[in-house]
Parts: structure tokens; sequence; C-alpha cells
């Protein structure tokens, strides 16, 4: 069998989050294999109530880590780079990026006791890492964080261009350009571009995109007409635009202070890293409540309504001695993304109580995306020529308009979701191998598998409560006839008008009392019938069923 | 003590849905008092997990039902009529409304058991219903369901005008139109308007709403456009809506399928009543599945991705002998209402994969809001010259940009959420009395208070998981060793690698051979030690504290 090109998405290809990526070549089933970005997406109560992070299952890379010859990381946001820490000793190989995305990499792998000198730091192209048959370059791109980078992927079947995050923005305050002829010259390099791997996440969105640098006179109109304590929120990792916000105030004549856990290291990586420059002095929380009010701004974290964040804190009252308060202004420069919107007007709410002006960005005058658009990424494929398109980084139905798109212009294209292998090697993508592409949960400190159960009990019992049956059989296997009933979740009372417990209860003591000794010999049969009983209850009474736990003590001969 | 005015919401103030307002006349503490609208909200996975629906509580009422001279309905809308069948039993009082309006409220009556005879129906002004010092007139508006009321509420104090929702359109398609020269009149009558309780729903869209019939044109060309199956979905309640979607599907050449017991029963009501005339004729889903696709559309319910309603049933696979299939089309005549994001995405993901294609209304181009914009708004402060303006039916951001904007008019405003009592007797609306104004939810078949701590327990189990530990006590107050331990929605194994019940069992049981007698002879110490014990365990093995019920039995002496 001759050598293959494979494509493989594990996280990222069917959802916009958790992102992680294989590329494979060589003999077939012993394919060298690199690994692109590898992080979280959030749970929420609909989905995965309790649970911290969401990763890709990476059971398929760890049964072939010998195989895997590195780990690229194209930029630092937490869709990209959050699963390191809690993957990495599954996968053990070398950890390849650029200098910020590496320094928020190894707190990352610090965080978790994992070894933070396997990350190798590179420089963007011309150099070139080398990677088994892989040789591959950091092509700087803009985006909403520093640094992103788009990967040239050189294979001896044909170069790839990974695209990343990435967006057509020509200003991007801090950090580096779109490069239009650098581009070209990549798309004009050797045999051209075989597979585009692009960006989906604005398909949908019909205008050109916006850059960054349009937003400084906004933001700075928008502080200077404040008359009490402005606070500002955005991502904290958009650090051009924490400096637009930062320069507003100080514009205006206000003293600027962060808060944020996130948004400081954010700002102070960028720092040390020299991607940040002339960001102005900030001022301790200490510092900013002993000014006046008109004199301070505040840029703070948790534009997504997220319950800890300092925004969420301020909203329900008084933060590390802040406080906000009527005539004070709080603006959102930050989309809400899908799903995060009833926390985002928990808060907007909050402050109205207090007499704060709220103000959003919802007609685009205080943000911008930091993804292409669809007129962008049609631009992109014009600029690369590539043979092969396949849209990542979408949910299906991004995925689907990328991929029409691209076959309406005459470019072979595929939806290829997480688990899907895909044959590159040729001129048309082949899909050759269904991967179980399946999640893993961060619960507490534990990993656990999306399909354990241990979620889809917790969501049983927040819809249906849970009743709680204890039983006694004594050591001739005799049933003791009163069993205990305790529920949680459930109403006290039925239509009955008794107790639903005792009602439970007093149903159970009469099977107990006529059970057979079979039955009472077997913990399934009196678990079964129990459970049963209860549910028939609990339906007659409130109208549904609870799940049932049923705890049978058996009393040991002495 | 003089008679006063009084206005109490106890629901849809400080939020959107659930409206329930009072109003009152007489002297302090012995008002007379009428009822407008009586309606329920949804619960979710967030804030009320396994509710079926909210309502606004009516201790109050409950408390001076002898006082309640009648409930007003203004229109039909689930926020507005849906907890009449579940509360009328506790306020006993007759309830008015429009035809249209009168047969579902009819429906809502006797699926809960209620008699549907206190319905009475009435003409519009200038038919007149007297109710106490309340003289009543409901006068025809434009909305989202035909027969939409505004009232106007003539008291000894004044002309209060209750807007209801509303919207200011001149051809509706169905219903009446928005009749400026009416509203001029209303409020040139007598002394003019004293008040103004005012919807806020669309306070912060900043330009003028849109009429229903500019929707015909765009939704014939899609209709018209697709080549194989159309779907289309939009609120049942929409009749207008529907009456344009499937009057495209016959201009179409198609048959037209109506699939949803709500929406079936809404065309049939609007029939019956004489409000819908000329509706297309009808197929069933049976003779839909034997034509040719392309001569078929189905109207379906599920704007919102409600998990039970037809676009949901559609995108799971096959319902009712239909399936959609790659080339068919389904559109969203509809927004998303902001919380309802994930459910809506879901389904269109689901058709992505189907390969259906789908249209959303986002650009405005397939639907138009119910509500008044702001200017919409201002119009209405201008026609109707109130010397109060009381903003409604928003959550409080709305409500503050809606008094705000009325206060830089120079007129009275208040802000007045859920279980305040404002006294409108003079010109300046005052807060007289704070009443305690929380919520009912329907559990099943029950009805529970929002803080009988129920919805808590649930929210406890979901987001940290059930362990439960079984003990029991012998005759003489001795301890049995074993403790019994079962979890559910935990990990089954934490850091130390065994089952983690194990783990807790094996402490508890430690504790239970040392416990000194005192503790046997409580089972409050027991209690609290063991819950103490097994979330400590918990936490050291898996990083988060379970809940935890514990089961004590004691043995009875023989």
């Amino acid at each position: 069998m001759s050598d293959r090109l494979i494509y493989l998405p594990l996280g990222g290809a069917g959802e916009i989050g958790m992102n992680a990526y294989v590329y494979g070549y060589g003999r077939p089933g012993a394919e060298r294999l690199i690994v692109v970005d590898l992080g979280v997406t959030f749970g929420d109560m609909d989905g995965a109530p309790g649970i911290d992070l969401i990763m890709a299952d990476v059971a398929w890379l760890e049964a072939n880590r010998d195989r895997i010859e590195g780990i690229f990381i194209t930029h630092a946001h937490e869709d990209h780079i959050g699963a390191l820490g809690h993957l990495w000793s599954r996968i053990k190989a070398p950890i390849h990026c650029r200098r910020f995305t590496g320094a928020l990499a190894a707190h990352k792998m610090e965080e978790q006791g994992q070894p933070a000198d396997v990350i190798q730091i590179h420089e963007a192209r011309p150099a070139v890492v080398q990677a088994g048959p892989f040789a591959v370059q950091f092509v700087p791109i803009s985006h909403s964080i520093p640094e992103s980078a788009a990967l040239i992927i050189d294979t001896p079947a044909g170069r790839i261009i990974h695209t990343g995050d990435f967006k057509l923005d020509g200003t991007p305050i801090v950090g580096e350009a779109f490069d239009p002829v650098v581009w070209h010259q990549i798309a004009n390099e050797g045999n051209g571009i075989k597979v585009l791997t692009c960006d989906s996440t604005n398909i949908f969105s019909p205008l050109p995109g916006r850059s960054e640098a349009i937003l400084a006179n906004p933001i700075l109109d928008f502080v200077t007409s404040q008359k009490n304590l402005v606070v500002a929120t955005t991502f904290a990792s958009n650090i051009a635009r924490l400096k637009t916000l930062a320069e507003a105030g100080v514009a205006a004549g206000r003293k600027v202070c962060l808060l944020g856990r996130a948004m400081r290291r954010m700002v102070s990586t960028a720092q040390e890293t020299g991607i940040l420059k002339g960001f102005p002095g900030t001022i301790s929380p200490e510092e900013a409540a002993d000014l006046p009010r008109e004199k301070v701004m505040l840029i703070v974290t948790g534009s997504q309504g997220e319950r800890r964040a300092a925004s969420a804190q301020l909203s329900r009252g008084r933060y590390l001695g802040l406080q906000l308060k009527e005539g004070d202004s709080f603006l959102f420069s930050s989309r809400t993304i899908p799903g995060n919107e009833r926390g985002v007007i928990r808060i907007m709410n909050a402050f109205s109580e207090m007499g704060v002006d709220v103000f959003d960005a919802d007609d685009g005058t205080y943000h911008v995306s930091g993804h292409a658009n669809r007129p962008d990424i049609e631009a992109v494929h014009e600029l690369l020529k590539p043979r092969i398109v396949i849209p990542m980084h979408g949910e299906h139905m991004h995925l689907r308009e990328h991929a029409t798109i691209a076959a309406n212009k005459g470019l072979a294209s595929i939806i290829a979701t997480n688990g899907t292998m895909v044959d590159i090697t040729g001129e048309l993508p082949v899909v050759v191998e269904r991967i179980e592409a399946s999640r893993i949960y961060l619960d507490g400190s534990v990993l656990i598998g999306a399909m354990d159960g241990v979620v889809r009990d917790r969501i049983r019992m927040a819809l249906n409560g849970h009743a709680i049956v204890s039983i006694i059989v004594d050591e001739d296997d005799g049933l003791l006839p009163d069993a205990l009933v305790e529920t949680m979740g459930l109403p006290e009372r039925g239509r009955a008008g008794v107790p639903l417990a005792d009602h439970i209860e007093a149903e159970l003591s009469e099977f107990l009392e006529r059970a057979d000794n079979a039955t009472a010999q077997s913990d399934k049969r009196l678990e079964e019938a129990i459970r049963k009983i209860t549910r028939q209850v609990s339906m007659e009474e409130i109208g549904k069923k609870p799940e049932v736990t049923v705890v049978i003590s058996r009393l040991a001969a002495e």
C-alpha cells in the first residue's frame, strides 16, 4: 500500500469550540501524526450540569501515541489550548507554538502538574518545524488574540494550510496584520496549495468583516461622554481591545483598573513576551476605590455573564471594595455567544436595578468579530486557490454552508465532522474511517467520559427529582416491613394531601409484607418491584416519576 | 381616609412573561380590585429544571378574594392566559374577555376541571363592562394574535389605559388594525388619560415597527423558489402569519398540512369564532406523505426549539409518517426568544445533517415583531397624552429605559416591578406598599412555591451529584458498622482508583465503630457527622462535595 495523507478532526468540526485536529502521513494505519490544537468547551445546565470543562476524547490518540510527532498550537484561546494540561499526559508529544501562546500554554501545563519544558517556542515563517514527514511553518494571521497563526503544513503529498481562527484585519491594533502579499507568495510556492482547512465561524455573516481599529473613536467618544464611573467588559484575551479601552480611559482623564485574574494574566503575559507595548499604567482596586468615580475606568472580565467573573460579582454588589451606583455606566464591548444570553441578561437587569446605564455592542459600534465573514472567506479561497477546501471550526450548518460555497466555485470540498477520517492524498477527499469521537468531562478533579452516565443521571435527577428507599432484610431473608423513604427535589405533598414519602412508605410496606421468599432473596427483584411501586405512587400523587435509588441492607447472621 | 386608586403588578413587571396586574379603587386596604391577565412563563434547566409552568404567586389575591370584581384578559397568548385554569379556583371571580380569547380561555379552564361558564364574552368598545368602581372597555389593538385588546379602565379617579401587548399595524392581515383616529378620540374624552400602563418589550428597538403585511411577497417568493418539500414554523397563535404562509403555499401549487396540536387548535378556534376567513383547506399528514414532495408545504409548531413540538420531532427523524430529506427547505418565520437559542440551534444543525436547507428570519425578511418599537411607543405617548406612564411587560432594563424616555418628555413615570403597590390617585405615582411577589411552579400535577426548596435541591443534585448513605441502629442503640453508600450523578472512581462509594463506606465504618452513645442516639448528630465525612472524602477523591441524604433505620425491639 502506498503512503497516504489523512485529516481527522476529533473536536471543533460540528461545534464551535473544543478544537482538536489530526493530520497523518504514511502507510495506511501507520501514518505519522501531528495534532493541531487541544482546546476545551464549556458545559451548561442543559447539557452538562456541574461539568467544569469539556474536551475531545483522545482515546484514539492515546492508542496511537507512538505515532505522534508533535502538537501544534495555533493560538492561545481556551478552545485551542485549554485541554493541554489535562490531556497531555495521555499523548506525551512535544508542543510547538509561538512565544505568547507558549507562555500561556506553560501556565496551563503547570496548573495540572505537567512539565512545561515540553513546549518548544518557534519563530514565525520562514522558520520551519520538522515533525516526521511534516514541515510546519507558523504564519502570522490576524484574530482577536495576539500572535494567532495559520499553519503551513508541507507533506510529501502536498501543502496544507490550516488557518486556525482568523480574520482579514490590516490594522489589528496589537499583533500582526493580515498580509495578502505573503499569502499570495505562499499560495504560489511549489505546487501551490492542496488543502485549505478553514475557519467557518462567521460563514453566515454576509458583509465583509471590520477592523479592530475602527472601534477606537467610538469607544473614546463613549468614555469621554460618561459622567461617573465607567466599567467596560470584553474577552480577557482580546489584548487589542483592552488597549483600545484603556487608552480611551486615559485620554478621558481616568485611571484604569483591571479586574479579573484572567485579564491581568493576559496583559502581563503580553507585556512580558514583548507583544504589548505602551499599555497604560493601571491602578489597584483599592486605589480605584479611593479616587472620585469620574476619574476611574474599570475593565473587567465576564462579558459572557460567567457567574464567578468580575462583571457578575459587581452585579451582585460590592466586589474588592468597589460598588456600582446610580449614574455609572457599563459597556459590553463584546458579543454574547449564543447560549450565554440568560447569564448576560441577568447581569444587565441587575445593573439596571442599581441605576447603572448599560450599553451593549449589538449594533456593532463597540465590538468587531475576530472571525472572517463570508466575503472574507471567499476572498481567501480565491487568494490561496486550494484544490480542496475542508471547512472546520463550525457547527454542522456552518460546515455545510462553507462546503456548499466552495463546491459552487468548483473546489473539491467535504463536510467532515468529529471522528471522520478523510484521505486527502488524491484530488478528491475520501472518507476512509469513522473514529469514535466522544467527549471527556472535567468534573471537579476527575476526568470522566461523556457516555459514563454521570451527567445523564444528574439531568434526570434535575428533571424528575430523586426518591431514596431503604429496606432491611434480616438474617433469615425475612423482609422487615418498614421501608424508609426520603425524597430530594420532589414536592413534599401530593394530591392526597399527605406527605408523599409517607404515602410511598405505606404502599411499600404492603408489598414487603406480601413479598415471597424468592423476591426477598433477590436484590434485583426487590429493586425492580420497589422502583415500580415508588414511581407509580408518585405518578398518581404528583404527576411525575422520580429517579429511584433502592438501598437494601441485609443483616448478617451473628 | 379618602378613596385611592392603586396599581399592583404581580407578574410581568421585571420580566417578559407571566403577566398578572391588579388595579384597585376604594378605601386604602379595602379597595375593590380587578385583575388584568393571568399568564405563565416557562422553566428552563438553569433556573427551574423539571418545572412545566411558572405563574405569579396569587397569595395576596387569594387573601383578598372577596374584594375582586373580575379578571380581564387582554389576549390569548400563554403569558396572559396560561394560568387561568391553574389559579382561577383561588380567585373565583368572573373572567371577562372577547370571543376568540374566550374560546381559548374556556379550553384552559376545562383542561384543569374548572368551570368555563364563569367566562363572560364581551363586544369591543363602545360596550362597557362594569366591575365595581371600574368601567372597562375592550379596544381592538394590533398584535401577533387576533383580537388583542387594550383596556380603557375608567375609575372615579380618572381614566387608565392598559395597552396589553400591541404594535402599530395598519395592515395586520387578520384582525383589527391599529386605528389612531379611535385612540385620538379616546384620549380626548372627558379629562383625558390619567395613566398609561404600557408594553415595553421592544423599547430598545430604535426603528419603527413593520407591518405583518410586508411579509407576504418575500414569503411567496421563498416558497415559489423551493424545489422540494417546504416546511415553515412560526408561533402557533400568529394566525396572520399562518394565513400568509398557507396562502403562499397554495399560490406556489402546494397542499398545506398543519403539524402540531396547538396550531391546529388555534386555526380552528379562529375559524369558529369568525376571525379567520378564507384560510386554505389543509390536508392530513397521511395525505401529505402520499403526495410528491414538491406539492406539499408543512406549517409546524416549535419555532422556539421546544423538544416535543413538531419541528423538533422532524429534526429527530420520521414524524407522523413524514421525514425531511436532502434538498428540502425549512423556514423559521419567527425570532428566537432570548434563552431559547440552544434549542433552536440544535434543530438547525440536525436539519443540516439531513441535508435540509435552513432559512432563518434574522435579517427580518420573514418575520416582524408583534410589539411596538421605541418610536411607536413614543408615538403612543404623544397620541394619548397620559399624565403618568407606567412601563410594564419588560425586564427591569426595559422598564427603566421606558420610564426614562417618558420622564425626559416631562411625563410622570415610575419603575414598578412585581409586588410594588403604587398609589396613582394623585398627579404623581407613589409607592405605598411592597407585596411578597413570588412565583408558583407547576411540577407534574402539583403546584409548589418557588421558595419551597424543591427546585433548589434539583439544581444542587444536578451540579454536585447525590450520595445516599444508609445505616442501621440496632434495638440497643448500637450502630451496625457497615454503612451502605450509593451514588447518583457522581464519577464511579476517584483519585485513589477505588470506587468512590467503597472509599466512603470504609471511612464511615471507621466512624461508626468509634461513635459514642450520645451520637448513636441522635439522628441529627449522626446525619451531620455522616454528611461531613461523605463530603470530605468526596472532595479529596473527586474534587467536589455532593448532596448527601442519610437514611437511618432504627431496628425496633421485638
